[in-house]
């Protein structure tokens, strides 16, 4: 009963909520090219303010934190973390409505990190909106904390947070995401892989040279690049830097198990990506998904030496650059794969090889039989009619691990994508239909969750 | 007596010549952009008849080649090899003054295409007006064949000579380009190596995807084409295809001892370019020279792969590409080199690595003794006060093979390059003293030819 009143609340104030989404979809809020994050710091700190939050928009020395606390009825702590800032909107030619522009159309919402995250911040709102008109009050205590660098790799967080400990202390945590799938289930991911991503990067000569000249006698930038990356990883996908596998924890019974339960995948990787065969001759069912997510990758993400234009330019490179991101899955961290890395390049003649560390974040799991993400998992089957999947790894990642070990709550997943939401896009949209159901899971959570 | 005389015409209508050069300099014949090659053509055929040559604009194919011909005094024929067309003159912001607005600075005239290759055709020019000024005739034959298409590999170059081999016919050739060193001492390249340029390419999947998600599972085209240049050539710098250096002819005793003769290189090039250490171990000495031009050379030109920008994108490429240029000794040739490597792909795992011939040229060498090239050198000294050093080999590339080969001439360099003169960079240049200097020595050429 009090549940039909606040899914009536949720209905009846659905434009009220887009309007604020609208407005917070029009601030560019990019961490990558540092514009709008004071702007949008202070648009959601307001939002807070408006609930009756006590707010405090914290600096962290790189896009500050909002930070906001409210109690409920009950002592129990729910933190919430979401992100205010958004990825940049190139290719602006991709877009069919400008980026910072919300659009409606055919029952969705584009813009801009509408997607990633900003609807996830208002429909929390709006769930706390219809608690607050269901039963004047909300149904325990919550601290959103809010950053605004997740985009970047959320460099300041995880320090913050171990700073602030005792401030953000709670009981249990929300994450800033979470998705349904192509049919509309909604998933629980229990855990994230970490990142240690590099730029890899040489220089041979103090100027480009002839390539007729200088091929056979003088150093070649972009051989020397190829040569230390072959080293790194060969064809059969194993990492061959010493040492590297020591600190992976391999899957548990429980992993398996959760993952057998998961339907196939395969075929729609095979028809949204073209892929033709996946790596290690895997060819789909629960290998597939732990393959995807409970191993550690090392991904090339660019490439870049020399002449790259249309025909020839007989050029001998002076400088190459790489871009590489490897994930980590429990208990790597990203501190440790740098020095091995170094001293892998080190030991195989390739000290010439400079490494840049562009930032990373360590790996977290939550134990999907913990009986906060066991309540998320139930409260959804009223909403989506399914219980939620529950994948014990996804292969992104995220600061989860500041959570997990130095707040010390589970997290538990739940939120509005889906797979044609494109995050980090041209065109990332929402349905509206999921934004409402996102909030009506919300209420369940907080109301469950107080008891 | 006659050279007295036609000195002093050289030096009194310099003037006049270099306004020639400029109006040439003054047209873009691009040949990668096909911009201004009619215009280019039909410029120096009007130089040409101006002289009194018969001259044809031909078609190729491509740009057209302008061919003239004027009888001489003695009924042997002098070939003159030249090039209308010049590299692009990007990047336009490194240019002291417009590219193609001929300057005059201490001495120098600084334009895109001045030195390769237009001072050459108008300084042949300058040296056959003497000789007409000072004996009313041309001392034998001389055939121009002046191309369009020299800056992108004289595609059609070969089998337009082969075609027209009989109206071709001479005794010799001139080259289009020739050297002086940085001691101002001039340089006699018997030889050019050939070369193959490629681009090798693939795409692993339909498109880009987060590096999150397919990392373990997706076939990367970056690592793809890492591990695929990486079979082609190791850090010791031995090419890896099968049977590659079958064709290789080695150095000969002759060509040890006239590299024993020349200065040594090392220094200038760890000072020019930044090299701290030569390739194989070398440090200079006549195993350099032998090192930079009589083996054959393979050189990453250029990488292209996924995300280049400035800080992090978390994203695995879909696409990843590489400019590859061989350059060839005899007796390779490039459809060989093109051949042994999509087998050797093919035999290391990597037929979906795609191969784009995107040209190539047959080394070519003409006997450092032969009497042609002899008496070249020789006629050097009177102008230069310094016989030519003789390079058996250059490490750079031309269509000379054809000469070689279908019209059977030797070939012998002479010009007005010097270590300063910037071709194919910004602020390309001739000195004013090199361009008398090099009409002077046509002038000995020629007559010394005719006899």
């Amino acid at each position: 009963m009090t549940f039909t009143r606040m899914d009536a609340y949720l209905q009846d104030n659905l434009d009220a909520s887009l309007a604020e989404l609208s407005d917070l979809c029009r601030i560019p809020s990019i961490a990558a090219q540092n514009t709008g994050l004071q702007e949008g710091a202070e648009s959601v700190a307001a939002m807070l303010k408006k609930r009756g939050f006590t707010v405090e928009i914290m600096p962290t020395g790189g896009a500050p934190v909002v930070f906001g606390e409210r109690k409920g009825r009950v002592d129990k702590t729910m933190l919430i973390y979401n992100h205010y800032d958004v990825q940049p909107a190139e290719p602006l030619e991709l877009w069919d409505s400008p980026p910072f522009e919300p659009t409606l159309r055919d029952g969705k919402l584009f813009a801009r990190g509408v997607s990633d995250d900003k609807a996830h911040i208002t429909s929390r709102l709006h769930a706390l909106d219809a608690l607050l008109d269901a039963e004047g009050e909300l149904p325990c205590n919550i601290k959103f904390i809010i950053e605004g660098e997740e985009e970047i790799g959320s460099v300041n967080l995880p320090p913050f947070i171990k700073a602030h400990a005792e401030k953000f202390a709670g009981d249990a945590c929300i994450w800033e995401f979470g998705a349904l799938d192509h049919n509309d289930v909604p998933i629980q991911f229990a855990g994230l892989r970490g990142i240690c991503y590099v730029e890899l990067s040489v220089e041979s000569l103090s100027t480009d040279v002839h390539s007729g000249l200088g091929g056979t006698i003088f150093p070649n930038a972009a051989w020397r690049l190829v040569w230390a990356l072959a080293s790194i990883k060969g064809p059969d996908e194993r990492i061959r830097i010493p040492n590297y596998y020591d600190n992976v924890v391999p899957p548990s019974a429980r992993d398996h198990e959760l993952f057998a339960k998961l339907p196939e995948i395969a075929d729609e990787y095979r028809q949204r990506y073209g892929v033709k065969e996946f790596l290690k001759g895997v060819t789909g069912g629960p290998e597939l998904r732990i393959q995807e997510t409970l191993l550690p990758s090392c991904t090339i993400c660019g490439l870049t030496s020399g002449y790259q234009g249309p025909g020839t330019k007989t050029v001998l490179p002076a400088k190459a650059s790489a871009k590489v991101d490897f994930r980590l899955v429990p208990d790597q961290t990203p501190e440790d794969v740098v020095a091995k890395l170094r001293a892998h390049l080190d030991a195989e003649g390739f000290s010439d090889i400079h490494i840049d560390y562009l930032g990373g974040e360590a790996p977290g799991r939550t134990d999907p039989d913990d009986p906060f993400l066991q309540m998320v998992v139930q409260t959804a089957e009223e909403i989506y009619e399914s219980e939620m999947e529950i994948h014990p790894m996804i292969g992104g990642s995220g600061p989860n691990h500041a959570f997990l070990h130095y707040l010390n709550v589970p997290v538990a997943t739940a939120g509005l994508g889906y797979p044609d939401t494109r995050a980090h896009a041209p065109n990332e949209n929402i349905r509206l239909d999921h934004y409402l159901q996102h909030a009506r899971h919300i209420t369940r959570i907080l109301k469950t969750f107080a008891g």
